[in-house]
């Protein structure tokens, strides 16, 4: 099968699934009892249709037609590229989660069954309730929410923690939403210095305390450390961090949107008082999703129940959480991370392997002569920032296209996510290739550098 | 068709987009070149299931597959069923909707073209920055942001505006989101008493400020008014509660949870600060998703960027909002409410008509004797509550399966989304039904009626 060929087979998939969300909607404008003449027309003509998309997608023949949505083009990267983009890896959905948000797509689809106490997490039908325990269980905590957005995690334990003024100890790598979840509380962020291995250690993160306690007169309020870095993707000693926060007293957030849903993660092992995953980052779900776990000490605190109360009419809303605003994710996307779930459960026993892909892979790039990895190494992560100033980018310097020729080169190949332009430093992921996909991946960066004249050791 | 061939061919038109699912998998799975023999084999047993389920799908005939998704059953109550779910009705998705969906499910699948200055209301391709500009037309306010949810931006707006002890006018019948977003904040509700057609006037509230302000010395720092109520639907005067809030100088935020997205809305017309909207609710959008539009004046204050800077890096992060945590809904929820706005913009001018299908339906469902409506009459709105104590509830009192009789017999005719067991007052919606599905629901409810020898004048 030829590259075009593929290309046209993917065409014709989504052709063939768009055409059955028409069916789907005629069902939808009909009644209970059936299809009248007119929808069992347009039943026909569209199942007619669907039966020579089908027939060209068996042999990879046809013409392509109009698959547009309105002014959106479908989206086809993820299936006619490798896609090496430093924040799309892992948010990749299963093929578990497209079928269940095709199901599930429709605004309050997790409501149908909702009684009493109404709140989210308590529906058992479809098991979100159960869903929850097992999160908790899956970071090892005592409590679980979904949350829009491991932001809103941050948001959330900042609000209840955090009061005017208070400082907020982050390290200097750390992500800029958690800025965000500090300013919106207003805190005060306090950096944890870098090491020179570029990473923060438990060291320097009680030294930090100490300045701040004689800077202010009072300890941080809360500390947010991330595990692996979204700059290097590089680890940071997040027990001996969470050590000396106990020591101190100061609650402690483990920051893992890169690690929940890609390796194994013990937020009791590491001693932390609050766990934040990401969906959308690393649990296969769609926009924006995340987990704020946390421990039974600390429930009561940032899970509180409303107070408040109508002064005319006393009404009050029972168990709807203040931070979390009642429910929070009533629909695909919290059907997405369900139905990722197991494969999810899965996959962070395989890290090992992704991290032998993404070393593997980087131990190729490291064969052009120039090229450098700035991220640790060997690596212990799937995202990795690499220096390309002393091999691409001496390339891009003469070249007409100038940087854009890597992208054009590695776009020719089947290979997109690269930052387009950028031939010094950039970021890529290799999470969730195939050996084959990863192989095939390193053979052509191998090739473009050969080809314009690069040493290849 | 009978009822049971039609579920049937919803199960099959589910098996052949899921079989389409395990065939976009193998290109996910391939390399760019093409697939291996392997997964040539896949492909080829997976089409010829598909020709199978196709078939099967035209004929009406044949045995259903297992379609569950771990424990998760597909969800079919939108085309079995007409569904009168109080708010479900207008976040049903539009074909367009399921359509992009498949395609931009994948985690960040709208950030692939992310460039400078980094934020999602700056993306180009595909059109989001297009699109937060149309979607301030379309409520006609300066400026929007896409939120996940109505309930971020109720607060957004109120953790901007309002300081510890500060009192925020609401209705009595305000949603329980405004509460926990006033509280969130540290604020005081202070509720508008209803008069005695169960709306909130501007007089009661001009009232309601005088009262606030001589209980605490001090004027409200906000006020949010639904339009139309989640409690009966009932409209209530927002533009001369805006004119109110006006005069005394006090923000005013206008909740569109239940028009923004179905009917017309103009926020300067209205005299709104704050225009808030519900995706899931009223856009045909994938939750949670929402839009906080706002005028020029306020937008630096609810729209501020992020002042804060690292002690030790100096690094600041631009502009990207506080409030809003950076970028909101990065994936599938956003593009499911762009693929709908084309059709959610065309909808909002057929909504007359669809309160002349909610009136119809009332006008019957009145003809059940001991029947009431409790919202106002005649309807403005599509989701009403009735009271059916001295019908229904009488057959309830001495049947066997008590409420659940009327549940049965509303299922065993195709009409689902009232609350199971309930027989006394009890919500529906009409929204989005055809007139075939209005008069088919309103016929089915006079012969339940009719059935249990209620009198039907």
């Amino acid at each position: 099968m030829s590259v075009s060929n593929k290309s046209l087979q993917i065409q014709k998939t989504y052709e063939a699934l768009f055409a059955l969300e028409d069916i789907r909607e005629i069902f939808r404008q009909s009644l209970p009892t059936g299809l009248d003449e007119a929808q069992q027309g347009e039943f026909s003509a569209t199942l007619a249709r669907i039966k020579e998309v089908i027939a060209d997608l068996e042999t990879g023949d046809g013409r392509p037609a109009c698959n547009r949505i309105g002014t959106l083009d479908p989206r086809t990267r993820e299936k006619e590229f490798i896609n090496i983009h430093p924040i799309q890896a892992a948010g990749r959905l299963t093929p578990e989660a497209r079928k269940a948000i095709i199901s599930y797509g429709d605004g309050y689809s997790t409501c149908d069954y909702c009684r009493k106490p109404f709140r989210l997490d308590k529906i058992s039908r479809p098991p979100i309730e159960e869903f929850h325990a097992e999160l908790a269980r899956f970071v090892n905590m005592d409590q679980a929410r979904v949350v829009p957005g491991a932001r809103r995690g941050f948001q959330a334990v900042a609000q209840s923690l955090v009061e005017k003024g208070d400082s907020v100890i982050l390290s200097t790598l750390a992500h800029y939403t958690e800025f965000l979840a500090v300013e919106v509380a207003g805190g005060v962020v306090k950096e944890v210095p870098l090491s020179e291995d570029n990473t923060v250690t438990a060291e320097a993160s009680a030294q930090k305390i100490e300045d701040v306690k004689k800077e202010t007169g009072k300890l941080p309020a809360l500390m947010m450390i991330d595990h692996f870095d979204y700059q290097l993707g590089n680890e940071h000693d997040v027990r001996g961090m969470a050590k000396v926060a106990k020591e101190y007293g100061i609650p402690f957030l483990y920051n893992g949107a890169y690690t929940v849903g890609v390796m194994p993660v013990d937020g009791k092992e590491i001693g932390a008082d609050f766990v934040v995953g990401s969906g959308h980052k690393s649990m296969a779900s769609v926009a924006p999703s995340g987990v704020l776990a946390v421990t039974d000490e600390w429930a009561p605190r940032v899970f509180r129940t409303t107070q408040m109360e109508g002064d005319l009419t006393k009404r009050k809303f029972g168990i709807k959480e203040v931070e979390n605003l009642g429910c929070t994710l009533m629909g695909g996307t919290l059907i997405s991370m369900m139905a990722s779930f197991p494969a999810v459960k899965d996959r962070v026993q395989r890290w090992d392997e992704e991290v032998r892909k993404s070393n593997y892979f980087l131990e190729q790039f490291l064969r052009i002569q120039g090229s450098k990895v700035l991220s640790e190494w060997p690596r212990k992560h799937t995202l990795t920032k690499v220096d390309t100033t002393g091999s691409f980018d001496l390339v891009a310097k003469t070249h007409k296209r100038r940087g854009f020729f890597f992208s054009t080169e590695l776009k020719e190949r089947g290979i997109i996510g690269e930052f387009a332009g950028a031939t010094r430093t950039w970021k890529l992921n290799t999470y969730g290739q195939t050996w084959e996909q990863i192989k095939y991946t390193a053979e052509s960066i191998l090739d473009i550098a050969a080809r314009h004249g690069l040493n290849v050791s």
